[in-house]
């Protein structure tokens, strides 16, 4: 599990033109916080599943992806996950490309309702620990009733609970979300998953707020049943589709193939 | 809409491993009928969608993917739909790829209740009845009972009804489909949809007879409540993914990709 992963600079070019623009962090910034650079990112099935069931870790595509995934989170500041596939997946939520074991990205989990149960044992803080990571930032709504233990966890490793929005709303909106990491000084986010993170930033409403979109596909079908990524259509637009991607290229890789574009926004 | 297409000798080198043998069609053959080689083909959004809702046409793809429609057409001695798609789309169903006008697959409609209303005006029966494609066959279930206005449209153009299978089953398995097609000289088939026939060929009970697959991606999200391509998955057998491609090859054209494979059978 704790190999590290190389990324063929011959594969990793064709995706540049996708990723975030590559700061100097040296040099410090005296502009106001903007709204960081979106990348959406996910893994199907070609019946468009993220894996067979919540909570079913499955494994979809090869080994030159996983090592494009970590590629990919050494190109931003923060990756993003809801608090559901933090729940079920207990992930790392770190970088494993060789040559980039520095550039680690802050770990980020929605979870409005502070429901994350974070341990000690959680991976994400075992490798903050052994610092092949950092500490997770974790966004929950205002009045969220947050456990102390757990604050302690978060914070003895450099991350800790932020609270978004103003409380209003049941969870929250992703210019709040954006709005706390760019504060935060972040320029660039990597969204991970689950489902309904993606389908939620796929919707007509919310899209306009990413900048690029990165999507493999592994030849296998899950079968009906699966979480499904396909997006909301709007009320009285169901007779159009709901997104589309501009200027896409499509990246054969192993047996998979990776669509990078970005969003036409109309 | 009754333009020649061209498809390029460059694009169409990369399909042929995932075509039917092509015979030389002036050599008859004195041995008994075989199952014909199956192509499963299919257009789809990012969410494995065939179109926003039953009925509704949706162009998804290019113009190159429409040509290799066509000229996948031109490879294939029957093409194949269900009766849903022959109501809805009301398709031609024939081959319009230049320098091979004459190489017309036979239209050949699933119809177990003989429900389609087959019309003068139909395109299928224009367009045969202008030299530009073959009657249609439509396949009936025993029993059926058949229009006799429709029988004759049919075969006013040298299409009619073929009765399929024994009458047990409501509708008929593909065994006996392929049946039909074999002793009626049929050595190749593409089935090009809907969604019902597609998601029945892509069963872990039916996929082994599928020779190849050939699925055209668009970079789009037609969003939920679309027609779905994603099998049934078997009681039981919840936990695993329902089936895989093997030696794929993903090819770019246009904006969309073609992916080619062979089920894998295990």
């Amino acid at each position: 599990m704790a190999e590290t992963l190389t990324f063929p600079p011959e594969e990793a070019s064709k995706l540049s033109p996708y990723l975030p623009p590559q700061h100097n962090t040296s040099v410090s910034s005296s502009t106001a916080p903007t709204k960081p650079w979106v990348t959406l990112t996910y893994a199907v099935s070609l019946d468009s599943s993220l894996s067979l069931a919540p909570g079913v870790q499955t494994v979809l595509s090869g080994p030159q992806s996983k090592a494009m995934t970590h590629y990919l989170r050494s190109k931003h500041d923060a990756i993003l996950v809801g608090v559901g596939t933090a729940v079920a997946d207990d992930p790392g939520l770190n970088c494993r490309i060789a040559g980039a074991e520095d550039s680690q990205p802050r770990p980020t989990v929605l979870d409005p309702k502070a429901r994350w149960e974070v341990r000690e044992e959680s991976k994400v803080i075992r490798l903050a620990r052994e610092g092949k990571g950092k500490g997770p930032w974790v966004l929950v709504r205002k009045g969220a009733e947050v456990d102390e233990g757990r604050r302690r966890v978060l914070e003895s490793v450099g991350g800790g609970y932020l609270v978004c929005g103003n409380g209003a709303e049941k969870g929250f909106g992703w210019e709040a979300v954006l709005e706390v990491l760019g504060t935060r000084g972040m320029r660039s986010v990597m969204v991970e998953g689950g489902g309904k993170v993606i389908n939620s930033l796929l919707g007509r409403d919310k899209i306009g707020l990413v900048n690029s979109v990165i999507v493999t596909i592994a030849p296998t079908w899950l079968g009906k049943g699966g979480v499904v990524v396909s997006p909301d259509r709007e009320e009285g637009k169901e007779q159009s589709a709901v997104g589309r991607l501009r200027d896409v290229k499509w990246c054969p890789l192993g047996d998979d193939v990776v669509l990078c574009g970005f969003p036409k926004t109309s």
